[in-house]
C-alpha cells in the first residue's frame, strides 16, 4: 500500500492535482446494502466548498461529484465506489510567478527535492483541494456509521488565529459561515478583513466529537483507535498538532484529577476523549486540531529558486487567508473514516464478544 | 497487517503481556550488512529500565534481550529479527486487588469490553512494559540511520507535571535522571517526592528531535511523513497529544511569521518542524508529545467492578508515579522506526532522484 | 488495503462494473520521471479490445483511456496516476435473462450470496471487462520495466482447448490473431467455428515469460515473488492453475535432473523457471496459466433462481467463446506489476547490495 | 508489511534460520475466547516433526513449542500470540562443503545475490525447517475454522514421484507413514529406498480439501480466496504449481462439461473446487500442488563458487529425499490461515449479510 490509500478494511484512495483534469477516489470495503446516491456525497462536498463565502478562496468550482460503481439500484453492492470530481476553474497563469520559486512554508520544495519533478499549477498534489476526495469518503463513511450504530460525528471552529470562539451550540455550527458553534459572525469577518487587507494569514483551531462510538473499536498496541486519528488528522494540509481528550492539558493534570472515574451510570469526566488503551470508551470521542496560517499570502518574502539563488515571492492568486475555516468537514470526514474502519476491523476480530460489563453513557 | 504491527518496510511486530513468559517482536526489512549484536538493543533497553531510579517502579528487571534470528557473523542478513526479552519479576499477588474493578484513566475496562476477557495481571498487553520491543527495534533503525544518513535521533524531558525545565545540552540529557537536557536534579527531585507522598502521579511533555534527515522522506497525501509519526507518538502508552514543529502556536501565529523564510544558505527558522507537505524539508524534525499522569495511584478512586456495580479502588504495587519520566527512549525509537521506514520507501520510489536544487542546511 | 488493491508499493486499485458508467484504475507508487501518455496505455489496451477478430465478444468498445492524473508535461511525477475508460456498448437488456437464476461456472450465484446484493448487468464487477484496468497498470510497468532494467514481458496462446500450439516465433504473437506463436491460423479458427457452431466453449493455456530480470527480486518467506505471480494469475477471471517453470512436470523429475546446474556462463537450464527459494535467479521467467472455459454458453444448462428453486439457463448475449484468448496481454500485465514492485521493494532493502558473484547470462 | 507476514487480519509473521537458536512466530488477530495451549500447536508440529520415518531427513528435533503471550487461563485474548521452537540438533559442521559453493536448484545463490550475505548453514532462512512456523500458526486456525463454521482442512500426498496413489480414505492419511490416502505402503517404501539408494530426489503431488466452508468468502478482484489461496501455497518451499479444481484440466474442457449445473440440491459437480469469482461456493475446496524434487542430493553436480569459478558439488548431510511427504501439513496450514484470514475479513464487511438463495450442500 502505497502512499495514496489509507484505511486497513475501508479503503481510500486518492489521485488528482489542483490544474489536472479531474480529482477522484476509490473507496473500498463499504458494507453492501447501504442506501447511497450522490447526492449524499454532493451535501458535504458542498459544505466544503470554495467560493461559499467571501472569506475563504473564490476559484468557482461546482465540485459536483459522480459516483462511477460500487451502487447498484440507490444501494452500495460491496464492490468499490469510484467517484470522480472534475476541475472546472483552474487558471493555470495565475501561477507562473510561483513555479521558479519556492512559497516560504509550502510544499513546493519538498515536492521538487523529493521526486524531481513537479507540477507547480495551483500546488499540484500539495493543494488543499485534495481533500475533496477525503470528504467524499467521509461522507460515505458518516451515512452508514449513523444508520448502523448511530454514531454522529461533528466538527466546529475554535479558534481563528487569536480570537477563541467559545461553543455554544451544536445548531449554530451550520449556520455560522466559519463553522464557529456561535451566533458570533462580526468580530470574526472583521479579524478576516484586518488579516485580508495586511496581506497576511492566520492559523486556526478545529475541534471534531464523535458520539455515539461504542465501546471496543481500536486495535492496540499499534492499530490503536487514537494512533490513527492521529495519524488522520496529521494528514490534513496545514495540520500541525493533535490532541485527544485533555491533550496538552493533561501534562499539567494530577492523576486524581485526570483519571476519569467511572459510576454505573457511566463516565464521570472525559479526559480520556473516548479512548483509553486505544480502544474506544463509549464516551464521546473528542480531537482537537492545530492549522497553521495558510502558506500562500501576499507579502513579500525571502526565498530561493530551482537554482538555488536567492529570490522574493509574493503570491497572488485566489488563497484561503485561514485554511482552517473549511477544515472543519474535512476533519470530520478524516475522523468518520478512522471509525468506519475500525468497527469493521473489530467486527471481524470480535464479532462474537459481547461486552461484558453493564455501564451506563454518562457524561 | 493487524494491530501488532506497523511500518510498511521497515515492519515491527510486537507480543507479550506484562505478566506473561516474555516479551518479543520481530523487525522484518531490515538492510542487510548492518554490524549489530545484541549489545546494541541492550544499551538502548538499559536507557529505559525499570529501578534505574528511585522516581521509577521498582520492578527488577534485567530486560536481557537475546536475539533469535536475522543476524549471522555480526551483520544482519535481510532475513527478519527475532528477539526476546523475558520476565523476571512478575508478582502476580500485586495485583490480585485490580483483577474485578477498573482503574480510572486504565485499559482495563476497554480490554475486558473488546475482548471479552482480559489478563489483568500487571495490566496485560496494556502495561507500558510492552515498549521493550519499541526500544529494541529503535535501536537498529538508529543504528542504521546513523551509519548510512549521519541521522541522529534524541529526545529530553521537557516538562514534569507544572515544572517546565529549560534545554541547556545534549550532552546533559544521559547524565540526568529524568532525561531532562538540564543541569537540574534537585527541584525534579522534590517535586517526584512530594508527587509520591500525596499518593498521586503527574504527566509530563517529551521533546524529540532527529537531526541528520536529508530532504525527500515522506509518501503525500496519505503515507505523510508527519502523519506517520503523530500515529508513532499517539501510538505510546498515556501520549494524548503530538505537535509538530511549532505545533498548537502555529494557531496564535501569522502566515508571514510561520512560514519558514529560505535562503542558499537553508531556512531561516524551523516552524514547519522539518517537514512540508509531508516531506522532510532537510531541517531537524522537532516533534513534542503530552503524557498523561499515570493512571494506577494510591489515592482511593471511584470506580465500577465486572458486574458494572460502584467500587472504589486504590492501587499499589509498583509503579512509575510519571510515566513520561522514562518515555524518552520510546519516544526516539518510535521517530527512528518511522524514519527508516520512510528511507527505505523513498529509496524505494526515487532511489533515481537526486534533488536538483542546491541548497545548505541552516539552521 | 481491501480486496481491490494489490502490489504492495506499486499498488493497482481498481473499481469499475461491466454496465455502470466506467472503469478506472489508479496507480500509486510509479517512480517519477518517466515519460508516459494515454497512447502507452492505449497500445496495450487495443490488443485485449473486444470485437478486434470475430472470435472474441462482438461488444463494441473503443476502450479510450483518459489519464487524470500523475503525469506532467509528459513525465509521471511520482503521485497517483489515476485513469479512466468509460463503458460505452452496455445493452443491459441483453442480460435480463440471467439476472433472476445462475449461470453455471459463473460467479453470479456467489456474488449474490456474499453480497447479499448484485449488479447482474453483464456479470457486473465479475466481468472479464475489469481487466482493461489490470491491462493498462501494465503497460506503465511493463514500460518502466523495459526502460530502466531492459527487462521484457511477452506471452502466448500455447493451447486452445485440445489444440496444443508449438512455439515458433515471439515475432508471430502480434500478427496472429489468436495471440499464438505460430503461424497457425487455420486450425485455430477451424477450431472456434466448431465451437461456435456448437454453442458451447473451450479453455486455454497461456504461457508468459519475462525476460532481462535481474538476479535478486523477491522477499521470502512470504513476500516471495512466485507467490506473488502465483496470486496475480491466480487472481485472472476463469484461471484455474499457474505453474512456474517445470510447474506440475516436476513431480515426476528426479533432482538429478530438475535442479539447474551452473557454470561461470550461467545456468544450464531452467526448470526453476527464473526463480529459487523466491528469489530471482537472473534467468527467464517463466508461467503458464491454465483458463476454463467460458461459462457463459447457448447450451441449455440445470441451474437455480434466486428462490433457490430448480430452472434451466441458455445464455445469448456477446461472450467470448474462449476467454482464454484475450487472456495473453491480460496475464502479461499481471506479470509486469508483480516485476515492477518487486524492483522497487528489493531496492528499498536492498538498494546497497552489488550482487557478489559475477556470472554469465545463460541460457 | 515487509516478507515475512502474511493475512490482512488473521497476521502470520515468522522468523529463525535453520541453523540459529530458534524459530517462532506471531499470530495476530486471532479472535478472543478460543481454548487454546500449546498441545493443540504441537500435535501438528508433531505431524510434520523430522525423524519420524526412516524416509524423511533423520535430524533430530522436538520441535517443542512454548507459547510465550495471547493465551491467559487457557483461552486467547485478542493479543498477538507469539510462540517459539528451539533449534536443538543444528549441526553446522555438515554444511562446511556448501556454504562456499552452490546446490543446483537452491535458494543459496539467490539470497547470496539478493542480500550479499548468507547464512549459510543448513540453508539458512532458506531451510524448510521454516514451515514449523507455518504449521503452528495454522493449528491455531484450524481450531478456530472447526469450531466456528465446522471446517475441516485435510490433505494427503496424491503422488510420489511417478507413483500415483489412489484416494481410499480420509482416514488411512494418518495411519500412512507417507499422509497417503491409502492402505499402501510398500510400493511407496520401495520407490523410496532405490531413491536413496540413488543418491537422488523425486517430486510428489499433494491435495489439500476445506470441508465445510461457507458460501462468500473471498474478495474480489484481487483478494480473491483462489487468489490468496495460490499465493499461499506457491509459496511452501519447493511448491512449482497449484490447481485449484480442475486446474490444468479446465484446457481440454468444454464449458458444457466444467460449468458446474445446480439444483436446490446443491452444485452437480466440483470442478470450479469450491470457488467461482474468487468467492467459495460453499463446496469443498480442493487445491492440487506440485512440489519438485529436493536440491540437495548425493549425486555430483555441476555449479560455480562465490567467486564463479566452476566446481562439482555433492550434498551429504540429512535431506529428505522427497519434500513432498512432509508437505502434507504444511499445506493445509497454509489452506487454514488463509481461510481463516478470509472469514474473519467476510464478517468484517458483510457481517450484515444472510446469503438470500437457499441452497443444499451436495455434493
Amino acid at each position: 500500500m502505497s502512499g495514496n490509500s489509507f484505511g486497513l478494511l475501508y479503503c481510500v484512495t486518492s489521485f488528482g492535482e489542483s490544474h489536472g483534469p479531474a480529482y477522484g477516489g476509490v473507496v473500498d470495503g463499504c458494507p453492501p446494502g447501504l442506501v447511497l446516491s450522490a447526492a449524499d456525497l454532493q451535501a458535504e462536498l458542498d459544505r466544503r466548498k470554495p467560493g461559499s463565502s467571501r472569506h475563504v478562496t473564490q476559484r468557482r468550482e461546482s465540485d459536483a461529484v459522480e459516483i462511477l460503481s460500487g451502487v447498484f439500484e440507490g444501494r452500495t453492492t460491496g464492490t468499490p465506489i469510484g467517484f470522480l470530481i472534475r476541475n472546472e476553474d483552474a487558471r493555470s497563469k495565475d501561477y507562473a510567478a510561483v513555479a521558479d520559486k519556492f512559497r516560504p512554508g509550502h510544499a513546493d520544495y519538498t515536492y521538487l527535492q523529493k521526486y524531481g519533478v513537479r507540477d507547480a499549477r495551483g500546488g499540484g498534489r500539495a493543494s488543499a483541494r485534495e481533500t475533496v476526495v477525503r470528504v467524499a469518503a467521509g461522507a460515505i463513511a458518516k451515512k452508514w456509521l449513523k444508520e448502523k450504530y448511530g454514531t454522529r460525528v461533528r466538527g466546529y471552529l475554535a479558534e481563528l488565529g487569536s480570537v477563541k470562539i467559545p461553543f455554544e451550540s451544536w445548531d449554530e455550527v451550520e449556520r455560522n459561515p466559519f463553522f464557529a458553534a456561535s451566533r458570533e459572525v462580526g468580530k470574526l469577518e472583521a479579524a478576516m478583513d484586518a488579516l485580508r487587507s495586511s496581506g497576511d494569514s492566520c492559523g486556526a483551531r478545529v475541534n471534531v466529537v464523535a458520539s455515539g462510538v461504542p465501546v471496543g473499536w481500536g486495535e492496540p498496541v499499534y492499530g490503536r483507535l487514537d494512533s490513527d486519528i492521529a495519524a488522520a488528522m496529521m494528514g490534513i494540509n496545514a495540520v500541525k498538532g493533535v490532541e485527544i481528550g485533555a491533550g496538552f492539558a493533561s501534562i499539567g493534570q494530577k492523576g486524581s484529577e485526570h483519571g476519569d472515574e467511572m459510576t454505573p451510570q457511566g463516565f464521570l469526566s472525559n479526559n480520556n476523549g473516548g479512548v483509553l488503551g486505544g480502544i474506544s470508551t463509549g464516551q464521546d470521542l473528542t480531537v482537537s486540531i492545530a492549522l497553521k496560517p495558510t502558506s500562500s499570502i501576499r507579502l513579500a518574502r525571502r526565498t530561493i529558486d530551482r537554482q538555488g539563488r536567492a529570490a522574493s515571492i509574493e503570491t497572488t492568486g485566489r488563497h484561503d487567508p485561514c485554511v482552517g475555516i473549511r477544515a472543519t468537514p474535512i476533519a470530520e470526514a478524516m475522523l468518520a473514516c478512522v471509525l468506519i474502519d475500525h468497527a469493521l476491523r473489530h467486527r471481524a476480530q470480535c464479532g462474537d464478544v459481547a461486552p461484558p460489563v453493564p455501564i451506563g453513557r454518562k457524561p
